[in-house]
């Protein structure tokens, strides 16, 4: 289920209705930030803007000559405005109050800009449209979530994760299988954490050779079409001790506490609390330094945030990892993190690599 | 020869001379673009921000909790304050009039931050700085180039340049070469571009099978402890036609007189042109339609730019790319580049892999 001119169509019109409810009105947006460019118009060159107007008939993109025929395949339904300076373009065209990304418009850009128009700046006007996932977003998602599950199978199965190995040649051959799979790219630079620096939360894959009763924890995704998987397991490398066993099934109640919390209106933080407690019950609170999980979509990271810095509730079609660990200095640490659409009648977990602990 | 506390202390000092001499003149600066802040103070963290103040002893780092300990082993020579929102933390603690990066400061960043401090928008003061690589900078360009040409030796020597293979394939495995032979990270996206895709500048590598006949264009790069190399050669699948062999040797005989025209005080466009006017009088001038090169250093592209829209003049002891090419639409295309160090005595070539035209 690709996404189709009809889905970016439609969500230009769900802004174009937020604009006119905007204090004060807008007649305009300029969209500068390329995330939202792409979400609104299916482009994704390197240099482009849009303006989404009052009127759709008045709405425009810009790019660069470079992207003549890039923006015709992906945007063919927009006017398309050639100009290597794309915000000073499209404002030359706009009338009456215009607003712009305050945060996707540098301080220096906004000089240069100001005199175009009558300028107003707003926050996250496309980021709260992009909180909830439509149909073609989640098929997306989904598939970027398969391939990650599928490389990770793949790794289990050939023995990759094995005494001998370093760090970085685990990261790496994951990585290949991804791509192997069907991605367009990894998501973020892949994470394999062995022995003690499983309990650094976001270690970077080292020469450090993986050996026997080590925890390896392997935070990972592949990018599909744009959109992001995110997902950690954690191993342990021949029979778990006592410790491990422990922090491995409190990490894991709470990653199901976590996400049976996940229903539309619920509190972010009190999702985030509901796993915290776990682990804080179990005498782990202090060893969970970070929020419990994040949004995810055409961004790795985007809204909601999980967590005590998180405010407002949780959105019906909305795509969020849930991420608790458990991290003791020195010794070791526990992360398992899924990646799952918020859903009425109970989330979808889309990363569905067994949470049972596999020593290997 | 790894970048010491010294080198980036030495960095700071040259800046520190360039406030003083600032119109206004500014008690400090505050730096928050990352790739600065890793220029002048060796930190790698993704949150972090540098306050250069008249007195060095006033100088100070900020980061949050995650990066306490790395920021101690990175720039340990730096008082540090750790708190989350960076900039506002630093100018809390700064007198008088401080300067900000009018392009790394956003406009709702820049509205938050402006009750904390008297703040004057300053451009490009530590980009001009990094214009002029240092000694440790340059080997670092050196290491990454050497790596880059290792890769494609023996991506060269194993056969995988070959008709039958994808593009998406020939880029991969040259990735884990350079992976393999110690990079820390590739550059930028390999392009690998066979066939009529050759004709494209910027190609992204598909599932496009190489075919006898078939120029293959590869341009790619490691990075290595921060420092990016930049190449690109263009092979052919079998005895070269004779089109091909022209616009091969024309873009050869480009590529000599762009480096030959690489002596310090030249205009950067008169550099461009001198690689230009060998493509215009053979007859392709319409078909080089980029400009000829860019500085390289801790990011793939910054200053200077050797082209047309260009401005000032080669300093020595820059490091810039030399990337000539010819673009037959429909049919094929040609470039060649490599990595230099300009000096008074003669460029340095940092990529050393042969520029004859490679049958395979």
């Amino acid at each position: 289920m690709p996404q189709t001119t009809t889905d970016h169509a439609r969500r230009r019109d769900t802004l174009r209705a937020a604009l006119a409810r905007h204090e004060p009105a807008l007649d305009a947006l300029l969209v500068t930030d390329l995330d939202n460019v792409r979400y609104l118009a299916g482009f994704t060159g390197s240099n482009g803007a849009l303006l989404i107007a009052a009127d759709p008939a008045d709405d425009a993109i810009a790019t660069d000559g470079r992207y003549l025929t890039q923006v015709a395949e992906q945007s063919g339904d927009l006017r398309a405005v050639i100009e290597r300076d794309v915000a000073k373009a499209l404002l030359a065209e706009a009338r009456g109050t215009v607003g712009f990304e305050a945060t996707a418009v540098s301080y220096a850009d906004h000089a240069r800009l100001a005199p175009e128009a009558h300028l107003v700046p707003t926050t996250r006007l496309v980021e709260t449209l992009r909180e909830v996932k439509d149909d073609g977003e989640i098929e997306l998602l989904r598939r970027a979530c398969a391939i990650s599950d599928q490389a990770l199978a793949a790794l289990v199965d050939e023995g990759a994760i094995r005494p001998g190995a370093t760090e970085t040649q685990v990261a790496r051959r994951l990585e290949n299988l991804m791509y192997e799979l069907g991605a367009e790219a990894v998501a973020f630079e892949t994470i394999v954490a062995a022995g003690p620096n499983s309990a650094i939360p976001h270690h970077r894959p080292t020469d450090a050779v993986l050996a026997a009763g080590d925890f390896v924890k392997i935070d990972f995704g592949a990018r599909f079409r744009g959109y992001h998987a995110d997902e950690t397991r954690t191993f342990v490398l021949g029979e778990p001790a006592a410790w491990q066993r422990e922090i491995y099934d409190v990490v894991r109640a709470a990653q199901t506490a976590g996400r049976e919390a996940l229903v539309p209106g619920a509190d972010v933080r009190a999702i985030d609390g509901a796993a915290r407690s776990v682990i804080e019950a179990a005498g782990y609170g202090e060893q969970f330094l970070h929020g419990l999980g994040h949004g995810v979509g055409v961004q790795i990271h985007e809204a909601p945030t999980l967590g005590k810095l998180g405010s407002g509730t949780l959105s019906d079609g909305a795509v969020v990892t849930v991420e608790p660990g458990v991290y003791l200095p020195g010794r070791g640490g526990v992360r398992i993190e899924d990646t799952l659409v918020v859903r009425a009648d109970g989330p979808e977990l889309l990363t569905r690599t067994t949470k049972d602990l596999i020593a290997l």
